[in-house]
């Protein structure tokens, strides 16, 4: 039905696992139905996409759903499982452009992300996915958080990487610029629970084990910190943006 | 100072990266100062701990929290790289033995968690020390859960493993036999932001794809869910036992 995918193509692809390559070529790799069906509805352009023909089969919507320019090639299992970074990846993937870089557009009147050095690729794609499921549409790195393209956060977003607005900035010039409320997640701050939430603002999280940076902790309006009832010693960097995000949302929402 | 490891106990460790031989030898392996550390803190029997030289030269304290049952061993960098599941690991990693099963012990006037096939060792770790912040002290997990002496549920629990009481029971059966309210996590429950959660009772979080098993459904008292504001599907379960724990320790302990 398609073309065979060539040897060539097949190195071209293998070398995105690596961010050097995603950079020269300007493109990254998707794995998996689901992700694949998230880059259909968004905006990326999409390049190629490989898959078996058993997967092309089972898929007519997603066939469907590929445009003109995307080139479309078929391979064996065995094969496509050796082109990504999943090895549980038997069925597609798609080579999609990285779009170029815009400058953030925040809303004055909702809430904000900000990462200050997340280092985990799981973290950040699980940090994306709570954005998603809280309606928070825009997300400020700062250039230490780990590139949103490693093939582990995009994984971990499960497809919300493409409906959530990530910029790498320059951060505490960045935020510094911004008229906005900037409260920062610190283990010292004032507790969650009891704290007046602006209706609007910056959240900022930062590095799993040295937490914000000093240049950005200087322009916090405030430091707030989820009250702990127990013993561990801190929560994990996605958790604890989960959890702030929910005590913001309930208030800003309802007034509660 | 300490003798060397010997290749047959070497390969004795090696093995334990499987459950299989942690079941067979009763016995589990962590790596890294700081889960040693919550180890020799805790209730575990530690059969030996293998180091290399400058670990033990800069960590007196380890030293002499050592007890004299447990057989201390050096080796160089490289063979214990090699004998843990994580490449990162080059100080130290212990032996210990696997306490035997107890009975659960659940408070009737306190948050017990109640884990309902969690698959993915990662999110039990990470839901053990979500657990050990919020003072939840008992895990109730169902057979199809995640074995707690995995490598990575170890790694990613922090160190709260040790503080924790897991317990692997026949879950629709020990449920039913608790007098206490049951809620479960669910997509289409009701919200907890406007939830009047009981005092006390069981929070059951079902498996990552499937949710609560139907005999778990069956017996929980409400299903609820955690109010979004955006389009993610779904949260990951880790994430989503952290924002449900905050909801109800807030309004228990503070009556808001």
């Amino acid at each position: 039905m398609y073309p065979t995918l060539s040897k060539k193509k097949a190195t071209c692809i293998r070398q995105l696992a690596l961010k050097k390559y995603r950079l020269e070529q300007a493109a990254f790799v998707l794995e998996g139905k689901k992700s694949i069906q998230a880059l259909l509805s968004a905006r990326y352009a999409i390049k190629c996409i490989v898959g078996t023909s058993s997967f092309f089969v089972a898929n007519q919507d997603i066939v469907a759903s590929i445009r003109k320019e995307t080139e479309v090639f078929e391979t064996k299992k065995e094969v496509l499982s050796g082109l990504g970074s999943f090895v549980h990846n038997h069925e597609v993937l798609a080579v999609a452009a990285i779009p170029s870089a815009t400058e953030p557009s925040i809303s004055p009147v909702d809430i904000t992300l900000a990462l200050d050095g997340i280092q985990d690729p799981g973290n950040l794609g699980t940090i994306i996915r709570i954005a998603d499921w809280y309606g928070i549409a825009t997300i400020l790195c700062s250039q230490t958080t780990v590139e949103l393209y490693n093939p582990k956060v995009l994984q971990a977003s499960m497809g919300s990487f493409a409906k959530v607005n990530l910029h790498y900035v320059d951060l505490p010039r960045y935020l510094e610029g911004l008229k906005l409320p900037i409260l920062g997640a610190t283990l010292d701050g004032q507790p969650v629970h009891d704290f007046a939430f602006p209706g609007h603002g910056v959240l900022v999280i930062g590095n799993e084990s040295h937490g914000i940076q000093p240049a950005v902790k200087a322009i916090l309006t405030e430091a707030i910190a989820i009250p702990r009832y127990g013993q561990a010693n801190s929560l994990n960097a996605a958790t604890a943006t989960a959890i702030l995000c929910d005590n913001w949302r309930r208030l800003c929402r309802y007034g509660k």
